[in-house]
């Protein structure tokens, strides 16, 4: 029997990659492969973070739904978002595009306004790239770079048992915004505007994540693009601990336990699944004072909330539903490639 | 009528990309939109050379031609030249992929294993990445950060009227290589090896831009992927200058004249047009001493060959053929978007 990537998850293919290659010695690479950015050292109190997405059409958009405009400002969100994660302040962006012949060069102009757009809003410049053809398929790729100091990285690693959880913004909002679409068009209720927005438009953290960072406050950080509950893991993985969340702290809007209703999905399975949040999910230590945080949610009008613990790895990894049952949580959103399941 | 990118050509595209952005005045920004590479001060005296570029399965490769390890090689080798054409020294990689579900994960590994044989011969290392699930095509994006000193760059608008053009190693082989692979199948004679390395494994030649970098002879650089034609035109319109080209200068292997015969394709045609050589193409002032050059050459064992001369924008872009003839010169392969000529 051959093996194809799709007997495998993304975590297990990056180990694959990970044996593969030579241990890095080079001693400026603060962190590799496995974390949501590279960074490296290019000084003494300076280091340069980069990260790189592709998006595919069909796969991660469709362009009967999204606007070049809309999908400019998305690309960009989606990196800017990994450069939060580090605690980081982006700085430029390359943008690879691969275009179909047939794609209208207004949908082209758009999608570079977006990308302007996006990145000015952080200060950010567009300083290169590539244009390819492709033979159906518009392709997005994005590379961005920004700095941080090398003492104030937020990796996925460093989280220790008895860490509070916290994470910025309210969970399920993109797929419940997706779900609005499906079912309204772009006809939808005015009231499913954040859910739609937060689908389309999606704001990375990037203040949020600077100023976490600069307090120093976190031990791990990370963003919310697979699911909670998957990139909960991934820091319990990397952190190798455990994971406790409290289903009845989880922030959901209104809105959703509507969507909820009419497609069919639990509010529940919308915050811990469905992705693309790009909010902050990070750890504290237990002991620090939370004064500094309240200020930047105060700050920034932006709610983070307590929603669970880091616990000893052996002890699982957990949701605390409302009848205050013990139930393991299963990582769903992160497989990309294993074949879905029940399919 | 609703206008498609297929209407316009790859600089008109970059020129609208241009016109959308707004003009940057990040002074750190040594070289942005339209060249090789980005380029970036990070230090009085150290400059960060970023680039990236995305190969698509059944535009720029197919998979029944190529091994894992071949493509791994050769997309990483593709960004290592545009490193080259800037005069810098690679040192780090990010590799996403668009992974199709079905591709067989002993090709995943082979990549891997080509990625990182070919970054070791230039002690670079892959640091990070991404995965994700694509429908059908596989797609290879990889990004690639280098070092150069500030004052050694070279970009397209340097060249000057009177100064002399040069290439590196020999021109067509890689198209030739393709056509050796159509019409014979891997049982090729084992005499156009050159040929089909030249194709599946192309050499980027780092050590040679750094050299003619470092002893900052040239006015200006670019590596040949469009085809010679092509890529002296980018030179060119960035220069805002003409050229001319001598025929029977140019370096050709005796084979090419062989697969000319067999294709049907003169070996001009594959000199002038056919891309993809990776070789560097660079500029000279004439008063120059060029001991240094031929020191470059001897020490590499890697032919460079006066071919040309730069001349004034209104003099034209010209071939001057065997019989002495001035011919205009098309850049052909540049036009990566405009329907097929005659299509």
């Amino acid at each position: 029997l051959v093996k194809t990537v799709s007997n495998f998850g993304e975590f297990t293919l990056i180990e694959r990659i990970k044996q593969i290659l030579p241990q890095t010695t080079n001693s400026d690479v603060l962190v590799g492969i496995g974390d949501d950015t590279a960074v490296i050292r290019i000084a003494e109190d300076r280091a340069l973070i980069v990260t790189c997405d592709i998006q595919v059409e069909d796969q991660h958009f469709r362009l009967k739904n999204i606007s070049g405009y809309q999908l400019g400002r998305r690309a960009i969100a989606v990196n800017l978002s990994d450069i939060a994660s580090m605690g980081g302040t982006p700085q430029f962006a390359l943008v690879s595009l691969g275009l179909p012949p047939e794609l209208k060069v207004d949908y082209f102009d758009q999608l570079f306004e977006g990308i302007r757009d996006e990145l000015s809003r952080f200060s950010a410049h567009l300083i290169g790239g590539n244009l390819t053809k492709t033979n159906h398929k518009l392709i997005v790729d994005i590379t961005l770079l920004g700095e941080v100091h090398p003492q104030k990285i937020l990796t996925r690693s460093g989280a220790k048992p008895g860490d509070k959880i916290f994470v910025t913004g309210k969970l399920g909002e993109s797929g419940a915004g997706f779900q609005v679409l499906e079912h309204f068009g772009k006809e939808y209720p005015v009231s499913y505007d954040p859910m739609v927005n937060a689908h389309l438009q999606p704001i990375p953290r990037v203040e949020a994540g600077k100023l976490i960072a600069d307090y120093q406050i976190a031990t791990a950080m990370i963003d919310i693009s697979d699911g909670l509950a998957s990139d909960l893991n991934h820091i319990c993985l990397m952190s190798n601990v455990g994971a406790e969340i409290y289903q009845d702290q989880l922030p959901l809007s209104d809105q959703l336990f509507e969507i909820s209703q009419i497609s069919n999905k639990s509010p529940l399975e919308f915050a811990l699944h469905s992705g693309e949040d790009y909010e902050l999910l990070f750890t504290i230590r237990p002991e620090v004072n939370l004064e500094k945080l309240k200020e930047i949610g105060q700050k920034l009008s932006l709610p983070i909330t307590e929603i669970g613990r880091i616990i000893n790895k052996n002890e699982g990894f957990l949701l605390i539903n409302t009848n205050n049952k013990r139930l393991t949580l299963k990582p769903k959103g992160w497989d990309h490639f294993a074949k879905k399941s029940g399919g």
